[in-house]
C-alpha cells in the first residue's frame, strides 16, 4: 500500500503533514508513504524514514493561484508530481491539503477520470448530531450539474459509504427545498425520477434543515448548492462560537462559569470538526485522490491517511468502475 | 394607515396574531387593523376592539394544502381574503403567518405583480453578528430564476433595504462560491455582468460563509439557493443549540455553571432570532404581502405590523414600480 502525500499543500505544510504521516506509518504496518516537496523542509521535522520517502521538489501550488492554470504550468509542483505518482502507478493513491481547485484540475488531468463517469465529485463527510456523518457529494467539483450527474454522484456515495464507512445499504437523499415529490428546480423535479428507478436506498428529497440531524448518510447536490451549503454551515458554526465566545466572556461571573464548562464547549467544537471525519475524496477517478481540510493538523492527516487506506483497501475505485459499466451495458442491453 | 391580517394562520393562531395586533394599534395610532378569520375565535383574545375591525370568515388555508389549488379553491380562506382586501384597495398591505407557498400564490394571483416585475421575491431579513441585519432574496417564491430576475431582485431589495431599514446605499452582493467574479454556476456568472452595469451598490460575489458576518445589505440568489442557505443556516443553529444544552446537561457540575449562564445564553438565541426582524416581505406585487414566520409569537407578529406600516409609509411598492417603469423606458430610448 502506497500514499503519495503533497508535503507542502495546507497552511500547515510541512510541519503538520510529515507529523500525520509518520503517525500512520508507525500505525499501519504495510503503509508506504511518498512525501513530496521540499526534502530540507521535510527533514527538519521528519525523525524516522521508516516506509517514508521523499520525492525532492521546490515548485509549489499556491492557495492563491488559479487552479486549472495553476496544474498546466507549474508540471514539477509537489501537488502535481503526487497526482503524477498516482498515475503512473509509483503509488494507490494521493493526498493533498493545498489548493482545493487546483487538486481537482490535477485529479482530473492528471490522475483522470473513470471511463463512463461524466464528472468526478468532491465529497466531504460532515458530522451529525449522532456522530454517525454523512456524505456530502458534490461540493463544487461542478457547479453546474444534469440529473444524470447526480445519479453517479448517489452511485458513487453508496458504494463509498457501504465500502469505507460500513454502512449497510446507504440511505440516499436529494437536496431539495421540500420533501414532498415535486419539489424544488428543473435540476431535482427531473433528478427525483432518476434515483427513484436506480438500484440504490433512495429516500427521497431531503431538506437543509434535516442535515445535521443525520436524515441520510448520501446527500447528493449540484456542486453549487452543495459548495452553498457545506459553507453555510461553517459559516454558521463559526459565527455561533464567535457570539458564544462573547456572551461568555462579558462578564466575570460569566466567565468563571465557562471556565467550568470548557471541557463541554471543547467537546461540542469536536463534534462539529471535522478534521476526525478525515478528507473530501474526489470521486470518479482512476486512483482515489483526497483533499484535507486546509487548516489540517496532523490529526487532520492522520485522519485522511487512514481513509485513504480504506478507499484503496477496500477497492472503491474498482466497485466504481464495476457499477458504471454494468449500468452501461445494461443500457445498450435495455 | 389600514392593514389586513390573516388571524387564523400560523401555529398559534389566532391568539398569538390577536395580542400582536392590539399591541399594534396602541402602540400606532394612525393605524387600523382588519383581522379575518372566525369572530367567535379571534373574540376569545380581543379585549380591545379600538380601530381593530372583524371579517368574518371560517374558511381556513392549512399548512398541508397545495398552495396553488387551496388559493384557487378556497376563495373564502382567510389568507385569501387578506389578500382580497389589499387587491380592492380596502386596506394598504396584508400578513400572514400561514402557509408560505399558499401566501405567495395569493399574492401573485390575488394581489398581482407590479407591471414590469417578472417575478416576485419573497425576503427575509437574517440576523448577523452585530446585529444590523441583512435582506435575503429570493428564498422560494422561484426556485429557477434567470439574471434579469436577480437584477430585479436587487432594485427591489436595495429600495426596500433604503427605504425601510434606513441603509444609505445598501451594499447589493450575489451569493456565490467564491468571490472571483468569474466563479460560480452559469447563473451567476451571468448575473454579475448584468448587476455591475446597474445602477446600485453591487460590491460583487458574496460567499454563504461570511453571511452572518454582515459582509453585505442585500444579498441576491436563485429561490432554490436562497431557500436551502435559510434553511441549513436555521438548522445549524438549531442543531448547535441542541448539542449545547445536551452538553451543558451532562453532569451536575455543567449544569451549575449553565444555569449562571442561562441569562447569556438566552442573548445569543434571542440575537438569532428573527421574530426580531419582522416577517419576510414578498417584494413585487402591486401592494406589500408580508409573511409572519409560522410560529410567530405576539412580540414577532408586532414587528411584522411594524415592518409592514413602515413599507406602506415609506412608499416602497411606488418607488419599486417608478424604478422598474424608469429603467424599462431607459431601455426602449436606448
Amino acid at each position: 500500500m502506497k500514499i503519495a502525500i503533497d508535503a507542502m499543500g495546507g497552511d500547515n505544510a510541512p510541519k503538520e503533514i510529515v507529523l500525520g504521516a509518520m503517525k500512520a506509518v508507525q500505525e499501519f504496518s504495510n503503509l508506504h508513504i511518498t512525501l513530496v516537496g521540499d526534502e530540507k523542509q521535510i527533514k527538519e521535522y521528519l525523525t524516522s524514514d521508516e516506509r517514508i520517502t521523499i520525492l525532492h521538489t521546490t515548485e509549489v501550488i499556491l492557495g492563491t493561484d488559479e487552479p486549472v492554470r495553476a496544474v498546466r504550468r507549474k508540471k514539477n509542483a509537489s501537488m502535481v508530481l503526487a497526482a503524477q505518482q498516482a498515475a503512473d502507478g509509483s503509488v494507490d493513491a494521493c493526498i493533498s491539503a493545498g489548493n482545493t481547485g487546483a487538486l481537482m484540475a490535477a485529479g482530473l488531468f492528471v490522475v483522470g477520470r473513470i471511463e463512463g463517469i461524466d464528472r468526478p465529485a468532491l465529497a466531504p463527510t460532515l458530522p451529525t448530531l449522532g456522530g454517525e456523518g454523512f456524505l456530502l457529494l458534490d461540493v463544487g467539483a461542478n457547479a453546474d450539474a444534469k440529473p444524470e450527474h447526480l445519479l453517479q454522484y448517489a452511485i458513487m456515495g453508496s458504494i463509498y459509504s457501504e465500502k469505507v464507512r460500513g454502512v449497510t445499504r446507504p440511505r440516499v437523499g436529494l437536496l431539495n427545498i421540500g420533501t414532498e415529490e415535486k419539489k424544488g428546480n428543473e435540476l431535482t423535479k427531473h433528478s427525483f425520477d432518476l434515483l427513484k428507478n436506480a438500484d440504490l436506498n433512495f429516500i427521497g428529497n431531503v431538506e437543509a434543515r434535516d442535515l445535521l440531524e443525520g436524515v441520510a448518510d448520501v446527500v447528493v447536490t449540484d456542486g453549487f448548492t452543495g459548495n452553498m451549503v457545506l459553507k453555510t454551515i461553517e459559516g454558521t458554526a463559526l459565527s455561533m462560537f464567535k457570539m458564544l465566545k462573547t456572551t461568555l466572556m462579558s462578564s466575570l461571573k460569566s466567565k468563571l462559569a465557562a471556565a467550568v464548562l470548557k471541557p463541554n464547549l471543547m467537546s461540542l467544537k469536536n463534534t462539529l470538526d471535522y478534521s476526525e471525519y478525515g478528507g473530501a475524496a474526489l470521486f470518479g477517478l482512476k486512483s482515489p485522490v483526497i483533499k484535507a481540510h486546509g487548516s489540517s493538523n496532523s490529526r487532520a492527516i492522520f485522519s485522511a491517511i487512514r481513509q485513504t487506506k480504506d478507499m484503496v483497501e477496500k477497492g472503491v475505485v474498482g466497485q466504481i468502475q464495476k457499477t458504471v459499466e454494468e449500468s452501461s451495458n445494461s443500457k445498450i442491453e435495455s
